[in-house]
């Protein structure tokens, strides 16, 4: 149920990461983006083709070792309709090949529109008497802000589908604390809105003693994270901020419980523009992003130690 | 500049309020679903290509009353890729017709992903020499939860391409409470989210008083709303709530300044399902809708008085 898939895929490959599916134009090798925009045109459609192609191309170097991939939707919608058809394409091959799929849209509001919204990225629709699935996210990122309103609606979807969310806590940005610094007689915002996430968390448990509602957790605030490993002891952690954003493995090790398990680390641009940094040439960007994830995996697993279901 | 056009629209119009379009497809007339099932199929494509049409039937009945529409983006994700079609299409036959678009979306995150959003929703995008608008809308509603790094990115997309924003203060629904009316040093967490949108708002100043960094208050709490309009003078109000959820045109008049101006009010059900509640047949739903819009325009004039712009 719930994040328990997510669990056993990382028990499996041995590796708490995702790789982060944020495919700017300029993150795409130059060869990819000419031989679609010559098929299709220098238009959304042609920048949209070559962004699969360049996903697919990522997917097929990762998945036998990385466990999930994180594809964001601001980068697709910013594609326009053959972007969110690529959105859909990309998720639909990750699970072809047997990856997890979270989903990081931030969705929020209130009743039957956060119904729909949990309809869209974790059900199923009803046209007549057919069902579809609109977009094929396992997990889908939420803002909690508007209260139980905005997450109840996900909580029975997520139970009929086996899906899980990660609601935003304490975000990786400089600014997060602007708000979720915040005290509360006493408490800071992010951890009442981690408190809520255990709270949600009790209808939807897991048997690995995480629910399917986590929490992202900027692996750039490794205070806070340790703070609320302590606290919220059902909530399995989304880490963003690994590597661009500044963090290292150490800062994140808070995270995880003594079998290894708890959080799971974003990279994006660290994976996906590794054959720049790397400067081995742009055909070889998949080779470059699979040594990139294998250097990750093990300099997190350095701190991690084995990772083991214990029911 | 900004919100400008908008209040443009609505004294043009003497109408300060939007119709929302969050087509489930229950709202959806029999005949119209009945046609594009045929000739689509009881498919996602079917269900898109009806709501398109339902929407077309709904603009043409409101576009020379009602200033603006607010496409409510979780409606249209809900049936997938050709779901957001229909989103595009609706935003181009709105602005067609000459109505403000406001896409209401709610979307949040941080940095070149915020910037990414504002390009798919308010901005333009690059591809090779060409550019193109990926979504049509004249504004968008975000979420500020992840503080100044998810606004700002957005503020000068609007700069640049004469957008707005709405950031989320004081939702409508029952459980908005939960954390937005929590105490900081005494100032309920809506009051500071409003007071950023006054410091966001200084980057983007409109010629009528209000920037360009409007807020999303709901009518169902007539309290915060008169708190607000007095510590936000030049913050410009988005009012959901209205009708099916119970406020009504007294609860919000506190919203509005002494030249009509201040905010505008949005219904969505009342409006989009006029013809279940008037009895008057499905194939009338425009003219329902049309009557709806007129009674609820009078309802809330009544307590507006006049719309003027004063430079």
């Amino acid at each position: 149920m719930s994040l328990d898939r997510l669990m056993e895929k990382i028990e499996q490959t041995q590796n708490p990461t995702v790789a982060g599916l944020d495919p700017k134009l300029d993150y795409v090798p130059e060869f990819i983006r000419k031989k679609n925009f010559e098929r299709y045109g220098e238009t959304l459609k042609g920048a949209a083709k070559a962004i699969l192609e360049f996903n697919k191309g990522l997917i097929d170097a990762l998945y036998d070792i990385v466990p999930a991939v994180k594809p964001q939707a601001a980068y697709y919608e910013m594609y326009g309709t053959a972007g969110v058809k690529t959105l859909y394409k990309t998720q639909e091959y990750a699970k072809s090949k047997g990856m997890y799929v979270i989903t990081d849209g931030k969705r929020n509001d209130i009743g039957t529109t956060m119904e729909a919204y949990a309809a869209a990225h974790l059900g199923k629709v009803k046209v007549g008497l057919s069902e579809y699935e609109p977009f094929l996210g396992d997990a889908l990122t939420v803002n909690g802000y508007l209260g139980s309103d905005g997450i109840k609606p996900l909580l029975q979807v997520c139970s009929d589908n086996d899906k899980g969310i990660f609601v935003l806590v304490k975000t990786s940005n400089p600014s997060s604390g602007e708000l979720q610094d915040k005290l509360v007689d006493g408490v800071p915002i992010y951890e009442l809105m981690g408190k809520m996430c255990e709270e949600w968390g009790k209808n939807l448990s897991g048997v690995y003693g995480y629910s399917g509602v986590g929490a992202v957790v900027g692996a750039t605030y490794p205070e806070q994270i340790k703070r609320l490993r302590e606290i919220l002891p059902h909530t399995f952690f989304l880490i963003p901020g690994y590597g661009a954003q500044g963090a290292t493995a150490k800062d994140i090790a808070a995270a995880f419980d003594k079998n290894g398990l708890g959080g799971i680390v974003n990279s994006s641009r660290g994976i996906m523009c590794a054959y720049q940094k790397q400067k081995c040439g742009e055909h070889e960007f998949a080779e470059a992003a699979r040594r990139e994830a294998i250097r990750m995996r093990d300099e997190i697993m350095g701190f991690v130690g084995k990772i083991e279901l214990n029911k």
